[in-house]
């Protein structure tokens, strides 16, 4: 049967250029040419297999993640790779290790906050990795919190060294990537202490292990912190546990480009400015919102192929059954998942732009636009991680209970996506970040101060305020005018609401805590205006390829629409809808999913992605799922025998009700 | 530092009397003393520990499983424990295995389907466990629709045999617990074929392995299905796929208490109501409902606790940090999802007593409630299933980066919970059976027949079209009836819109595809307002201790509260309460919260888990996270070496430039 198409059928349906969408979906030819390379590289050589990896024990699974981990750099010198296609090729290993940090913080932080002769001196030696690095800045007692590090940097200044130590357990360091097992050096981020001052936190280029035989050096306990969620997933990563008792550090290896540490122990501030960090902020999660849409266009990409194998009900006359994805209710829960994983790519597109913005102008010494930008990347990251996580589980389920199994691929893939809406700052907390920006933004209205950027439609504040959507038809909700204005007003009308709320705590913090909960829907609604009007941008641009743009279309409407009957009740009761409007809505929403049926399979193999890269039996480009779970069981390690391990001693004694002689 | 109890500050702060709320939450002082006693059984022998299960791989895993059983059975049998007693304690030992399925499927298959000679024969050779049974229903190709399975199970008049075949690769048997290494027999559902008729779907007993050497009988393939989801969980478990090739068995291990079939061959249906059959769904859905207020009261604790022990920001003059718990972004998480808890066991008694007044009905040939009896169980069992799934996971996220870790309970719990989202009926096809019920109900308002249970209020149908809410202060929402009024006027007004949009369709069938997104809503409308009216009754009930009644109370509020928050937009859509209205609900909730907050841990406490069932560091009862967090660490099998597996041959050649030189 290899070599069937079993979604042929489907493929034949598609109304637009497959080929002009991956191009589209990619970004550009050349960004989809190098995806192209990297990931058939990486699915073609067996050193790169993964469908054993949910059935490892920690150990087996840790070493073949190392035996990757190395071949993947043989092969990047080996062929020439420049930075790009290495970045890619890691990424489509898809297996989370410790030159993730490697390459991902350690390198960054010390470009971004080691004086030139520290990047002359440690730059050279992590770019043959001759040195491993790690980052370790949480701890087991702090994590959003940096301010409450409690790891400490004591500047000696008789020896001119700094004395690294922990001085309560929950300021071990816990959860770095590549720390537990593997990095010989880390940038610890500890208290700096000088002259019996605390200087804040700041970071410090610490030895861990020895270069010579890896054994941890002395003052120095180091660790992998235990299993997390998940067969595989994260298991193949040695987070660990750090702690120092009193470890000495020449005084050059605290980063100096902000800070600078005198010999006498002195502390001076540099001319750089510090609002730099925002600008890798922004570039951090940029990447991760890109990297949302990737997770959650692998999982539709799962669940809409199975929907379509997958058949349940609906025979008629002993014909086949229905297939799972014409039934409306599937339609319903999947559809707005593959739009927001359009919506998703495009925004991140967007994000990336922005980032390039913002470095120009902080070049330029320009920070006109830092804190919407920032607000603006803090508030996304939270909106597509937190959407993404849950899709992938609501794909899982879309799938019936195969979804279950490992062989599915979703297992794994939830596991290994969660943490995205924990590190690089937790979503509630970015969500009141992001409140607290737009609440400033409408106080300084009235003072002629001028929303920028992501923020500008509240410039119209007094049209928004006055905002009552006219639709009529069903129809009208087509019109991306009436969707951007309706998604305006509501935002508009919720962050005026919670503004004034504000205004009656004599103590505005106080007032902060206590709103919390509305602060945090309002920057969801001032989010989800973001994806939605980043996408209607999108498609005002040329889109090639026959029929391209008129499925972006309705995936778009099919994104902000299924929003707005999601959020009904902030439409309604911000007055910016009627319940005949918000009804009208819900049969336009469902309209359009008869629109994306035919082309469900087409769109998401659109995503192109590699049958490796998926890893999922359920998912496969051929649909021969069926034949292939089949096979696929066989391999579990319990089938090694006919008879299980355990027959003797646990089984037997119970059928031949010998128990009580038993060794039990 | 043992025995201190770190949480001693907010247990002294508690308003009521924890130890009469136990025996609320137990059902009775009865009940309390049996879950008591079998759960501190469990905790106290060492035998059953779990704390290594998510480091084992799957083979050394089974095992363990496979002694737990053995043993379990032998402690059953040595302290002569009653069939409750042994039912509590095997829920207690927390670890899905075979014998599940035995007791709880294969038994009772035989018990409702077998004649009263099948019933001798087979029940006590199950009750000594001399044989071990499964339960063969679902195949690789067809799940929920039982009607759709292509086993076959052919009469051969020539022998009085029945051969049972499976003739596709779709048709193998796939997913049943027990089944894969273990089980010796099955109940096997196949297709009855006769004189060259099909006769539809019915059970048979079939001998899978010998009894003498466990190997399975010519014609049998059978083997484990792989991994599952979640290290540890549901991989103790030998979910099985099972293929016959014409297998013959006498025609009287056909389960005939309904169907016979005679020596030639002929279809012969008993006098015995084939409605019994519903009889069995409520009370194996009551039970589910049962088991989610246990899961999600077993995940709010965790969080709950932990929640009071973490502290994060907020730190006034370097003292200490806030206490999580103390945001209200926490609290509005946490809160609604222990009232859940509470709502979900009060809604699981009533069932309880739901199935007695069924069977009693049944017994006197009464099956005027029945079909009501039935939608109420279906919907309750997708709704709270559903939700209990949802607040695992977010109970997780409201530990931070720590719940990720294995160590904290909730990966494994929610791995292990969620598959109860499809077993005993998908929980969207359960929506929508509802819905169906529901529709009809509606249209024979007109003509007379009075709607019964759960639908009584559809009797007060005119007035709930006209109503709408007349609360005018945020107090009013304390109310329970302006409560009940809303959820009812609410859900009646969408059954009677779903109704009469049916109406525009030709086909009724048709009507049901094209409006399901809208009819599932309804259903969760519906049964969303079963939970709140049954949480409602119990308060209405005199309940005993010092203060108990005024914390249900309180949450019974929330649990309402922030179903209508959740869902404003329908309560605003069908013109139930206004915006004003809707704004108060939500100011009435947050005030609510700060009446929970002193109470939290002791509202948990009253669900008496023993630590070893809660099986979190997280969730520890003495509060004591940090150091044990610590200790768990050093148990992962990457840290038995200082050194790590793999450095040799994949670290050390990166580190010294040497990898071309190295085998890889």
């Amino acid at each position: 049967m290899e070599g069937v198409d079993y979604l042929g059928d489907e493929r034949s349906k598609a109304e637009f250029d497959v080929d002009a969408m991956k191009i589209v979906w990619a970004g550009s030819k050349d960004a989809f040419d190098l995806v192209h390379r990297m990931s058939k590289l990486v699915a073609d050589d067996p050193v790169f297999r993964k469908d054993n990896r949910t059935m490892l024990d920690r150990k087996a699974l840790f070493k073949s993640t190392l035996e990757k981990s190395a071949y993947a750099f043989k092969r990047v010198n080996e062929l020439n790779l420049t930075y790009e296609e290495a970045t890619k090729l890691r990424f489509f290993i898809d297996e989370p290790t410790f030159t993730d940090l490697h390459w991902g913080m350690f390198v960054p932080a010390i470009k971004g906050q080691g004086t030139e002769e520290q990047q002359e001196k440690w730059l050279p030696l992590a770019q043959k990795m001759q040195i491993i690095g790690c980052y370790a800045q949480t701890e087991l007692g702090h994590g959003s919190n940096i301010q409450g590090l409690e790891t400490t940097a004591t500047f000696d200044s008789k020896t001119d060294e700094f004395v690294i130590h922990s001085p309560t357990l929950t300021s071990s360091k816990w959860w770095p990537g590549g720390l537990g097992k593997v990095s010989t050096h880390a940038v610890v981020y500890a208290r700096l202490i000088t002259e019996g001052q605390d200087h804040g936190v700041h970071g410090f280029i610490v030895q861990l292990r020895s270069l010579e035989d890896h054994i941890p050096l002395p003052g120095i306990t180091v660790g992998d912190i235990g299993t997390k969620f998940g067969n595989g997933g994260y298991n193949t990563m040695d987070n660990g546990v750090l702690r120092f008792n009193h470890v000495r550090i020449p005084r050059n290896q605290m980063l100096m480009r902000i800070l600078q540490v005198s010999r006498e122990g002195k502390c001076t501030y540099s001319d750089v400015p510090r609002q730099l960090i925002y600008g890798t902020m922004v570039y951090v999660r940029q990447t991760i919102v890109s990297d949302a849409s990737i997770a959650l266009s692998r999982a539709v990409t799962i669940a809409t192929r199975y929907s379509c194998v997958r058949r349940q009900f609906g025979s008629q006359n002993g014909g086949p059954e229905t297939q799972v994805i014409d039934y409306k209710t599937q339609q319903n829960r999947l559809f707005p998942l593959l739009a927001s994983a359009y919506a998703f790519r495009f925004v991140a597109e967007w994000l990336k732009w922005l980032y390039g913005d913002v470095t120009a102008r902080l070049n330029a010494n320009d920070f006109s636009m830092l804190q919407e930008a920032h607000a603006c990347t803090a508030g996304l990251k939270s909106l597509t991680t937190t959407a993404t996580a849950d899709a992938i589980e609501e794909c899982r389920k879309l799938c019936g209970g195969h979804g279950y199994l490992c062989s599915s691929g979703l297992p794994e893939l939830f596991a290994m996506y969660v943490p995205a809406c924990t590190y690089e700052g937790d979503n509630m907390v970015l969500l009141l970040q992001v409140a607290r920006f737009l609440v400033k933004t409408v106080s300084q209205l009235g003072s002629g101060k001028q929303p920028v950027g992501t923020t500008s439609y509240m410039g119209r504040g007094e049209y928004l305020m006055q905002y009552h959507s006219n639709v009529e038809r069903a129809e009208d909700w087509l019109k991306f005018g009436a969707i951007l204005e309706a998604f305006e007003a509501r935002a508009f009308k919720m962050v005026v609401s919670c503004a004034q709320s504000l205004l009656n705590f004599p103590n505005p913090e106080e007032g902060f805590a206590e709103l919390s909960v509305d602060l945090a829907e309002v920057a969801i609604a001032h989010c989800q205006l973001i994806v939605v009007s980043k996408f209607i941008d999108k498609l005002k641009q040329e889109i090639a390829g026959k029929g391209v743009k008129q499925q972006l279309v309705y995936l778009c409407n099919i994104y902000a629409l299924s929003l707005l009957h999601k959020h009904q009740g902030e439409f309604l009761a911000t007055s910016t809808i009627t319940a005949e409007q918000a009804s009208l809505a819900t049969t336009q929403l469902r309209n359009l999913y008869s629109q994306v049926r035919p082309n469900a399979v087409a769109l998401v193999d659109s995503f192109n992605y590699t049958d490796h890269y998926l890893g999922s039996v359920l998912g496969r480009y051929d649909g021969n799922v069926y034949p292939k779970l089949y096979e696929a069981a066989w391999k579990d390690p319990l089938n090694d025998s006919v008879v299980t391990d355990g027959y003797v001693e646990y089984i037997k004694p119970l059928l031949k009700g010998k128990l009580n002689l038993s060794r039990l």
